[in-house]
């Protein structure tokens, strides 16, 4: 919240200094999500992001407020990032069904390619703070849920359509894609290659097998 | 290595202190294993360790050696605890499916309980470890490899006898008992009581499917 006042205010100064301050903060968030991203949003201090990305302790409290409110700037900016990297495309796509192998699919990917170093950020974030009450907790609660609900809206649609059989449970569905997520981003981090590819595959064919095509 | 050292040194000392300081080490890995249990093992200090039972930082290091031989040794101590609590009764059983079926469910007990306040500990230290190589990173792989071996060595025991069907693919069904698990650990944690219901109740209803039962 300090990080959004001091930015507010920022108005009314120069175009370019303000310009340069996101710039800076969008380094900076980078940084810090691949970082974060290895040791855990609570193993991230700001000494070493300082240190890390060369700026001041005191530019980052400027730049982002708290720590918590760095940690769900990271929280958030990972999800964006899934957001452009994996979700994008499959809006382009007309068929709700081969949206959703788009969105699992991708899935697997975004881990199987590191876009970030551990893994999916959600599912390590999911964990780190599992018995953690508070703000960080809340907010991969609701991202846990919007990923869960945009599985379950396109599986619904493709329901709706018939491109999934009529008898098919979508929640059922969608537990399961979830579940292999969760076993994945562990097995593809540790070295478990059948595991991650049995995930996948096994993502494939319950898919299918709900298919009308 | 450095807690072994002294501790067979000690085979000299009177038995009485002998027996205090296993009692010791016994008291302070309780301890130190629910902290890292909601704290993680990296978040587990030597120093708040030390406060939290009363005794020096010093004695802590004459109990278990490094941090990272204390980190080995709180694992090992929770895969312990699963075996005398949750293992050691499907033992008694004689039927493999039922061995099977008490397995699996007896984890979801283990969870369901809290019998560590962060949850199943092996699935909280693989996504603590997933992208930090090293000596626990290793151990972790040891656990979770047993873990799966036990589900398969039971199901296959049930399939010798004709308690599973013949076709079934067992690596299959104990991965998604796997994946069951991994889900419901997080969600359990993070109050997400119908996907760990949804996970117990998948979990049994594979089983009964591949069942001759």
């Amino acid at each position: 919240m300090a990080a959004r006042t001091r930015r507010g205010s920022a108005k009314a100064e120069p175009d370019g200094r303000r310009l340069r301050g996101d710039k800076t903060r969008a380094l900076v968030l980078k940084r810090a999500l691949e970082i974060a991203s290895v040791e855990g949003l609570e193993g991230l201090t700001i000494g070493a992001l300082a240190k890390d990305v060369g700026i001041s302790k005191g530019n980052i409290g400027i730049l982002f407020g708290t720590k918590e409110s760095l940690q769900l700037a990271i929280l958030d900016e990972s999800v964006q990032v899934f957001v452009k990297r994996i979700v994008a495309r499959s809006r382009a796509i007309s068929s709700p069904l081969k949206q959703l192998l788009s969105l699992c699919d991708g899935w697997f990917e975004y881990v199987d390619r590191r876009i970030f170093p551990g893994g999916c950020f959600l599912y390590a974030t999911s964990s780190e703070y599992r018995a953690k009450p508070g703000h960080v907790q809340d907010r991969v609660k609701v991202h846990r849920r919007a990923w869960s609900e945009l599985l379950t809206t396109t599986a619904k649609n493709a329901q709706k359509i018939g491109e999934i059989r009529e008898g098919t449970d979508i929640d059922q569905l969608v537990f399961e894609c979830v579940a292999y997520q969760a076993a994945a981003n562990t097995a593809s981090l540790l070295g478990d290659k059948p595991m991650f590819r049995r995930a996948r595959q096994s993502t494939r064919i319950v898919i299918d097998a709900a298919s009308n095509l």
